[in-house]
């Protein structure tokens, strides 16, 4: 093996110098020889998933707890099935750099009928088709791979979303020079000083006497200002809220919390708070549909305050260029100069959750999820499928701490389970702890392979309720279109390689064997822990109940 | 529910009148309620898969059976799952109608951020998406459904090469009136009657007196004219092959049949019947890098008939439009007409293989696929992934009546499991033999489940030689990347549904042992038949190895 510095050693130095210490994919012929460089990286570690969708979830969750993540494919095939991860890191902002390995120059210079193409001679299909869920994209040669591996790095790190590189092997073993340059410039500015001076004018003007409240919504997670926007908090006394979306961006066990806002779906305390004030602060929200039960929220725009990427508004005003980062410290400033600001009255509901069924009962879905979140821990990265699972987390308070990752927005069933793999990669001094319905789960079962063999120690919460619960809630209570087979859960680790020595396998009907399966898992924290919970498959979260009788109407 | 007839009624009924008897998919929110149409019709049975990638590959396998297939899917998430099924589907000619559920009208016309999209309020990224790998699409309207479904079926049907249609909720239940004409106008034809002249008057100037042999391929398959070629080769007498692609068009036991030709891979006896006859009548014959190791096939075009989809060519000189069916008819009648054809005289090897290891020893790749060969039955429906399966049964004679199926052009692995659940139920008087790795088996494992439900009764011969053994074959051979987890495979069925009285799990270390299982799993015919089969990671068939040696050079 050549020990001469190529263009692999440069992508690969690159990615690690963008956040990444883990690579995930799929081998395929067209990227063999250029993983033998991820092999010899001192700063990278390849991890292998059972299939290239379940590597682009993988990426996309330890995306979100590391800021970037990278994966490899191969050409068509590799690429074109992890295609709706990509979709899914653009639409939820998870920055993903997909680089595929390509034919070589010389087989894509013959135009012949090589396998894994479409048979046609034509080489740049696939590139095209992820032009929609990408930021950037290139197709490396000897000629351009400093710059473009730098491009488009540099865009992905920039706008939170998908990057995609094509490489042959005979152009990722030319030599290069090692990068000269640091990777990311931290000159480089969003923000317009006067935009911001204007800004700060206008905010001085606007923010005094009003009773005032905050809601903040991912883009707070995605920028990694959760610390600023912590300290805001904490210098001031207003209430706040998130949608589901932010859900555990800020403490969910303080005073001033006032619930998860859901349009009409949000409970009274949090619908006063969000519509009733003088002056909505909202930094970083982005509506859509489910978490809004269909654009239902009653906000008069007029109260607004909205931070967002690159602009800021007050009662309709644009300012920008400004850089929410930026836009997040002026309102911090002028929010602490000794202007009045009202917090916005409201009533926190302190009461506990008081249980509706009995311990000895079937375990009702309008428990299970209080339960759960008396039993999380604050290193806990709980991933929610977009199942009962979602819906029911997303409207219990969670402990300080947790982080709860779900995908509202995209919404692909079974992601879940692979992302959960790949941030307990990003972040092994945390525990994933999956919550996910069987229908779900049966759609990406395998990486559990991946996570026996990673040594992770996931509390994997199987909610099995036999079939397509959140469907039937919309849509064929009773179809046999919203059923699924009938599988031994219990098994699934086994079979997929775990023993007793690295998992431990329970199982709760009612709601006293899930307390004790919950304490149990949350003391076995040196191996997976596999819950079956079962539940009727009729019965939803009263959040999911809102929701879907909301979205009803406008969807059909 | 209403009765009035909708335009999800015409396009089931016309989906039935392709072909189709079932309908494969994953229900989602945007297409709940017109798989209710399918529940429904009295022509049309659903078929839940247990992944959108899983769906397409089945619908692939019921389309090779049945000449036609279709699969519903639900909008972004959905869709761009199965989006590498669709590719292969396209690349190895299976027609398969995709039918996407959509948000409804209102819902789109409100360019809001809703679940299932990019969040930017456009609808016609992902139709934009799957344009290279469709031969036709169309977003349904109540005013273009009737001539719009007509159109992209047809196109469908025609190119046997996918279709694409999206579906809203709210246009899937206008009313409309079925449809009055029939789908397939057979009057419709390709040829030229004045070229197909000329090419006879060709034809019968060429072939006499000089050594002939036959090669046939897939497009044989695809357009469904083995009986037209069968009976072309029982009214001469000479030599013929297929390459790979083509495996089992034609009886294999014949003293005419020279083997499996794959360019300088090919045993001598067929590499000398294709190369040194005079003329080589090729019919729907597709060169690819994987079935001629490397375009290395030696053959003088002077000494070529060509039979393609729509053009004939005799040394060079092109006969066109003809369609396939046609030149082959008239080939039959001149060949037939008195003129002196000359078969290629050829050895046939006749002598049976010698195993070359003990029945008391481990399982060796150069014996396997001659002894799972020696125990397939006539109705047996073979698909051979991507892998040492594909070519290892590739290189050896089949039964008569056999089909063996292949994916040599696309080579997405994991794709013959589903594909074997779509076959098996296209064909349920056959019999599905699956023969997968256990590194391309982890992709797809799930479907299992639908096959445990679906009371269909495989052989599903796991070959587990610890991870991806082909690539080992080509870079890497004792790399990690090339490593699976390692798995419990004998619970795979029970843990995906199976039991004692639907399924039967079997292992063979031995040569022994696999031959006393693979005649359990042919006596075994009402039930799943598991067989794990172990052979060494780094054994490789021998044809394997001549393809991975001339493809290497070029590949790099």
């Amino acid at each position: 093996m050549s020990q001469q510095y190529t263009i692999a050693d440069y992508l690969f130095d690159r990615i690690a110098e963008a956040g990444a210490t883990e690579i995930f994919g799929v081998p395929g012929d067209f990227n063999l020889t250029f993983l033998d460089n991820v092999i010899d990286s001192d700063k990278l570690r390849w991890v292998g998933n059972t299939n290239e969708l379940n590597a682009g979830y993988a990426a996309d969750g330890y995306a979100r707890e590391r800021g970037f993540a990278a994966m490899v494919t191969t050409f068509g095939v590799g690429e074109l099935s992890a295609i709706n991860a990509t979709a899914g890191s653009f639409a939820e902002y998870a920055p993903v750099l997909h680089v595929v390995g390509a034919p070589s120059t010389a087989l894509q210079d013959s135009k012949q009928r090589i396998h894994h193409t479409l048979g046609d001679g034509v080489f740049n299909h696939f590139i095209k088709m992820v032009e929609p869920v990408t930021v950037a994209r290139a197709h490396l040669t000897a000629e351009n791979a400093a710059s473009e591996i730098d491009r488009v790095i540099r865009v992905t790190l920039k706008k939170h979303r998908p990057g995609y590189l094509l490489l042959s092997p005979d152009v990722a073993r030319q030599p290069i020079y090692p990068p000269s340059t640091k990777l990311v410039d931290s000159a480089e500015k969003i923000t317009s000083e006067a935009a911001l001076a204007d800004f700060k004018k206008a905010l001085k003007a606007f923010l005094p006497n009003k009773t005032t409240t905050l809601m903040a919504d991912l883009m707070v997670h995605r920028l990694g200002l959760q610390d600023q926007l912590k300290a805001l908090i904490a210098d001031t006394e207003i209430p706040y809220t998130t949608l589901s979306w932010g859900k555990t961006l800020l403490d969910e066990q303080s005073d001033r919390w006032a619930g998860t806002y859901a349009g009409v779906a949000s409970r009274p305390v949090v619908k006063d708070a969000v519509e009733n004030c003088e002056c909505l602060i909202k930094i970083g929200v982005q509506y859509t549909d489910t978490t809004t039960a269909g654009f239902s929220q009653n906000i008069d725009k007029k109260t607004v305050v909205d931070l967002h990427y690159e602009r800021a508004t007050i009662s309709g005003q644009n300012f920008a260029p400004i850089a929410l980062e930026d836009a997040l410290q002026a309102l911090h400033e002028v929010m602490t100069s000794g202007i009045n600001i009202v917090p916005k009255p409201f009533c926190r509901e302190i009461r506990p959750h008081e249980q509706h069924g009995t311990d000895e009962e079937a375990i009702r879905q309008d428990d299970l999820w209080h339960v759960i979140a008396d039993h999380l821990d604050h290193n806990n990265l709980v991933f929610a499928d977009q199942g009962t699972a979602y819906f029911g987390i997303s409207d219990v308070r969670l402990p300080e701490g947790v982080t709860c990752y779900g995908q509202p927005m995209w919404g692909s069933i079974g992601y879940t389970l692979p992302a959960s793999l790949g941030a307990a990669i990003a972040s092994p001094d945390k525990r994933s702890v999956l919550l996910i319905g069987d229908g779900s789960a049966l759609l990406t079962i395998q990486e559990i392979a991946t996570m026996i063999q990673e040594r992770i120690n996931p509390v994997i919460m199987l909610i099995n309720n036999d079939g397509y619960t959140v469907e039937r809630a919309i849509h064929g209570e009773n179809q046999h279109y919203n059923d699924i087979p009938k599988c031994n859960w219990h098994l699934m680790p086994q079979a997929f390689g775990a023993d007793e020595q690295n998992s431990l396998v329970l199982k709760a009907e009612t709601m006293s064997q899930l307390k004790a399966a919950l304490k149990t898992a949350a003391a076995t924290t040196d191996k997976m822990v596999f819950l079956e919970v079962i539940t009727d498959k009729h019965d939803i979260p009263p959040l999911l109940a809102d929701i879907s009788a909301a979205l009803k109407p406008k969807a059909d």
